[in-house]
């Protein structure tokens, strides 16, 4: 099988040492395994840049998905549970679709897609209604590249709601977005194996703060979610409750050493950023518009709209470079065609710089000659 | 790191040629990969003797658990469900914990753990009571090995209360234990990827009667666990809903071609059955005795007594045959210490005579004689 290069949000590419470590079986309850389990855990919250006296972190079996459920369903208290979830893309809405599903009182804010959520707003809604028990923002939406402020908003947080949980969907930005915990207040943050820290995906995790998760016990709606029941017998026993995906765990030990080597979160993230610049500049010079202006710090993913041409196609388009290897998606933002190129993942400056090349021989190919006209 | 024999119910050892398969990242929305699972899919279907016009396969992230919880909230009424679980173990147990977090209506039905499930027991509950709308039973409770009789429970079921749907719990029996769908009037049925099918872990699945699947459309309490509309997407896209555990499918893949050389589920039947010829009849040899008598067919994993030794210590014994590569399994009843030996996964005879003679080696370390006294 051809391996291609993953310009996406997800499953993205890891390296071939990442996926080699999975060469090997171990017992969930080899010493070896629970090791693995118990240094995966404190390096995240390490990486958390936070003290293990305030926060633990929690994998869960599953993709992202499943660990933003497992905050939901094991931290919204059962009786008076009442969120304000702010959303300007498609994982926000994922959100408040969890939220319909666990039948929880809920209320979304809404945000321009191509803009970040608006702090001013949100103060006023903390204010002007009583209740909040929960608030949910995303801090990179992934179907835009947006970055939100999820440090003003969780000052707010805690200013006008003092006794809220504050959760933050970090699926795609921790490991190499800058993220203060404490001076974001962050009570809740999610993240998945397979994304900026380069693991394989099968399990995702919760970087929680320990008296918070402690006063949810048995709030759960769900037995697999169950954040803190999982917590419990991580900390008893060094297991998972359930089997774990003990391949992939190994693989994910074997990128955060990785990271390590490679400088840690800071030259992640320089590596990711000069991705990003390659990509926008050079698209740019092609003629190709991003759907975010540049006041936008996003780096992980870009949104370029559809170039204005009749031979253009987005099919075609992705078709044509996925033959040669090179895999970029789709856009997913409502209502502007658009498609996405992911900046994370075992990508390089030299792979932009070839996917570059292939934009150039496809539209070529297409009958679409660059620069692009305005 | 060094590999491990395990003799395991799970995370149980695979071929180095499945684990080999997981060298390739590919994306979600690849052609390969929704190949990959498209075929994944049917020949689950075939496997089960079915047909696909009556059942699909509907594949769920996360370990067995997930799926049997799945099941659970997917197909059970919102209004007026009431399930009857049958159980004789710990997983029969798991159901019953599972219904609780949901806030379902249940009633157990509790069985001795080392004899299978009475139906005669089981005809007095469904015609004494009204208004089951679900029943669920473990196939092979791989707590104690017993093997339960799903197909009488299946006719019985459908005999007293029609409109109910049959639920088996298969994790550890699929793909080895014979198991007639029609016959046994199966409407849900869960394994996972790391059992008798020898993928790695990471992921489980469901084959579902899809009329009755159609039915649930909307009963889930889980958006992440919601079978119908997992279903429901991989039939319009070929893919999942959230990022698949790319890597495991394609071990899982391999794994089923590596099925099919072996001669399909009669062959590979007839090793595990070997396998646990062999250390039945070597460690009964020794002086251990079996948890079951021999009536029980269960040849999926056996549990031993503790010998009646005084120098005899569980974590003494199972640390120093984990020191010759050799993973057994603590017991998992409630009333008699026991040792469990799994027969399943990628151990052949050979490796089954060979963790005899660690066990001969390590009593002789331990000053307990064989074979044992009466
Ligand atoms: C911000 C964000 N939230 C949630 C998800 C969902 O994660 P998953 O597909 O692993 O379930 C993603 C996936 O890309 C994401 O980027
Ligand atoms: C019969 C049965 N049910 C459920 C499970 C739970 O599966 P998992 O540990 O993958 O969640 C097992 C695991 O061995 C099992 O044997």
């Amino acid at each position: 099988m051809r391996e291609k290069k993953l310009f996406t949000p997800g499953p993205l590419g890891v390296s071939l040492s990442t996926k080699q470590a999975m060469l090997v079986d171990l017992g969930s309850r080899d010493l070896e395994f629970i090791q693995t389990v118990k240094s995966i855990r404190s390096r995240l919250v390490e990486l958390a840049g936070v003290s293990s006296d305030d926060y633990t972190c929690v994998p869960v079996q599953g993709s992202g998905t499943f660990a933003i459920e497992a905050v939901f369903t094991s931290t919204i208290p059962r009786t008076n549970g009442k969120v304000l979830v702010l959303e300007n893309g498609a994982y926000g809405r994922r959100f408040g679709q969890i939220l319909k599903v666990l039948g929880v009182d809920f209320k979304i804010l809404t945000f321009l897609e191509n803009e970040k959520v608006d702090v001013g707003l949100v103060e006023e809604t903390l204010r002007g209604t009583q209740g909040w028990t929960n608030v949910a923002v995303v801090h990179c939406e992934t179907s835009s590249g947006v970055i939100n402020p999820i440090g003003e908003i969780g000052r707010l947080v805690k200013e006008c709601v003092p006794d809220a949980s504050y959760f933050v969907d970090a699926m795609s930005s921790f490991g190499a977005v800058d993220i203060d915990f404490t001076a974001s207040k962050i009570d809740f943050l999610v993240s998945s194996a397979n994304k900026c820290l380069e693991g394989v995906p099968g399990f995702s995790y919760a970087i929680c703060r320990k008296d918070k998760l402690t006063g949810c016990k048995g709030w759960s709606r769900s037995l697999s979610l169950d954040l803190v029941s999982q917590w419990e017998t991580l900390e008893q026993t060094g297991q998972f409750r359930f089997t774990p995906p003990t391949h992939c765990m190994l693989a994910f030990k074997q990128a955060l050493t990785e990271l390590e080597e490679e400088g840690g979160i800071s030259e992640r993230r320089k590596r990711y950023k000069e991705n990003n610049r390659i990509i926008c500049e050079g698209m740019k010079a092609f003629g190709f518009k991003t759907l975010l202006d540049d006041t936008h710090d996003g780096f992980i993913i870009t949104s370029f709209h559809y170039p204005q041409h009749d031979n253009f196609n987005f099919k075609d388009f992705y078709t044509r470079l996925q033959e040669k290897d090179q895999v970029i998606y789709p856009g997913k933002v409502t209502k502007t065609d658009c498609f996405r190129i992911g900046n994370i993942g075992h990508v390089f400056p030299r792979d932009m710089r070839y996917l570059l090349q292939c934009v150039q021989e496809v539209c070529s190919d297409m009958g679409i000659p660059l620069p692009l006209k305005e």
